[in-house]
C-alpha cells in the first residue's frame, strides 16, 4: 500500500501541480482510505516529500580526483534535482512544513539531510588522502556552503541560476573548505583577535 | 495611514505571533478599512514583510580594515535580526508567499535584496581597493555565499547556529570570494579543463 500511495502522489503531482494536489485525490485514485495515509504521514507536504525527494537515490560519487571536481560533479547533479519544476513548486511548502512539523523535521534530518551529508564526508575523506586538505571538516558545513547555499538561490533568493553560477559555487565552496582545514588544522591558535585572524584565516 | 498600518502589523505580531495574525484585526484595531489595506499589500505576507523587514536600516559599514573582518562583522548583525523569532516565524511563509507572488518578489528583489547587495558591493571594493582582492566580484554572489547560506541554515536545514558556526562561515565567504576574484581577474583562461581549473581556482 505504500507503494502505491505515493506512486499515485507522484503522478498526481505531475498532473495537477503540488499545490492543486490533495490527500483526498490520492485516497480515491490509490483506492485507499484517508485515514490509511494519514497514518503513514502527518501531511500533504509530509507525504509529498516521501513521494518525491526522500525515495531519490542520491548521484554515485564521481571520483574526479579532486575536490573541485568533486564538488562541480555533485552540485550539477543537485542542480538538475532541484531546479525542476516539481522540486520547485514542491519547496516552499515543504519548507514551511518543516518550520512548524518536528517528526517531518526529524525524518527530513535524519534521512534526506544525513544522507547528503554523508556524500561530503567522503569526498572529504578523499581530499584529505590526497593531501588537498589538511584534515577534515565539518561535512554539514560543507553541505551547507554548497547545497544550502544553491537551496537559497533556487527557494530563498529567486535568483538565475545557470552553469557558470554554479561553476563559481564549486570553485568558491573548495577554496572555503580549503580554508577552514587550515583554520581547524594548521592553525594552533584557534581563538582569534580579527587582526591576527585575518591572516592566518585567508588562503593567498 | 501607512505609517499606522505598518506600526499595528508589527504591535499585532509581537502579540499574537504571525501565523495567528490577520488583515482583519490590523484594518480594525488601526482603524482602517480591509479594503484600504488591500490597495497597498496583496496579502497578509506582503504587509508584514514590509512591516517587519523591509523598513528596517542595514547596519552601518563597520569599516574593520580587512575583508574577513567585515564580512564577519555583517553576518554577526544580520544574524542577530535573521534569527529573531519574530524572523523565523515570518520567514517559511514569506518563502512560499515570494514563490508565488510575482509583485511581492520583485519588491523584495528591488529593494530588501538590493540594499543587501549593495553593501556587498562596498566591502568588496573597498578590499580591491586594499590590494586584498585581485579585482571586483559579483556582490550578489558574494551576499549568497553569506547571507544565502545563513538563510538557509536558519530557515531551510533548520541547523544549530551558534558564533563558532559564523565565525567560520565568515572565513569561507573570505575564502570564497577570493578565489573567486583570482578566477575571473588572474587567470586569463577561463575555460576549464576540471584538472587545470583546480590548479588555478583553488588557493593554497
Amino acid at each position: 500500500m505504500d507503494h502505491q500511495i505515493l506512486q499515485t502522489t507522484r503522478e498526481l503531482i505531475d498532473e495537477v501541480g503540488y499545490p492543486a494536489l490533495t490527500v483526498d485525490q490520492v485516497a480515491t485514485r490509490a483506492g485507499v482510505g484517508k485515514a490509511a495515509i494519514y497514518r503513514r504521514y502527518a501531511s500533504k507536504a509530509e507525504m509529498a516529500f516521501v513521494a518525491t525527494m526522500h525515495d531519490q537515490q542520491l548521484p554515485a560519487p564521481a571520483g574526479t580526483g579532486s575536490l573541485h571536481g568533486d564538488l562541480l560533479a555533485l552540485v550539477r547533479a543537485f542542480h538538475v534535482r532541484m531546479a525542476a519544476p516539481a522540486a520547485r513548486a514542491l519547496a516552499p511548502a515543504l519548507i514551511s512544513e518543516l518550520s512548524v512539523n518536528p517528526e517531518l523535521k526529524s525524518r527530513f534530518k535524519d534521512t534526506f539531510l544525513a544522507a547528503e551529508q554523508a556524500a561530503f564526508a567522503e569526498i572529504i575523506e578523499q581530499a584529505v588522502a590526497r593531501g588537498e586538505l589538511a584534515g577534515a571538516v565539518d561535512p554539514a558545513m560543507a553541505h551547507l556552503l554548497l547545497l544550502g547555499c544553491l537551496a537559497s538561490a533556487l527557494y530563498i533568493l529567486n535568483l538565475p541560476v545557470d552553469d557558470a553560477m554554479i561553476t563559481d559555487l564549486a570553485a568558491a565552496t573548495t577554496a572555503g573548505i580549503t580554508a577552514l582545514a587550515d583554520r581547524h588544522h594548521s592553525n594552533p591558535d584557534k581563538a582569534e583577535p580579527p587582526s591576527r585572524a585575518d591572516k592566518t584565516a585567508e588562503p593567498h
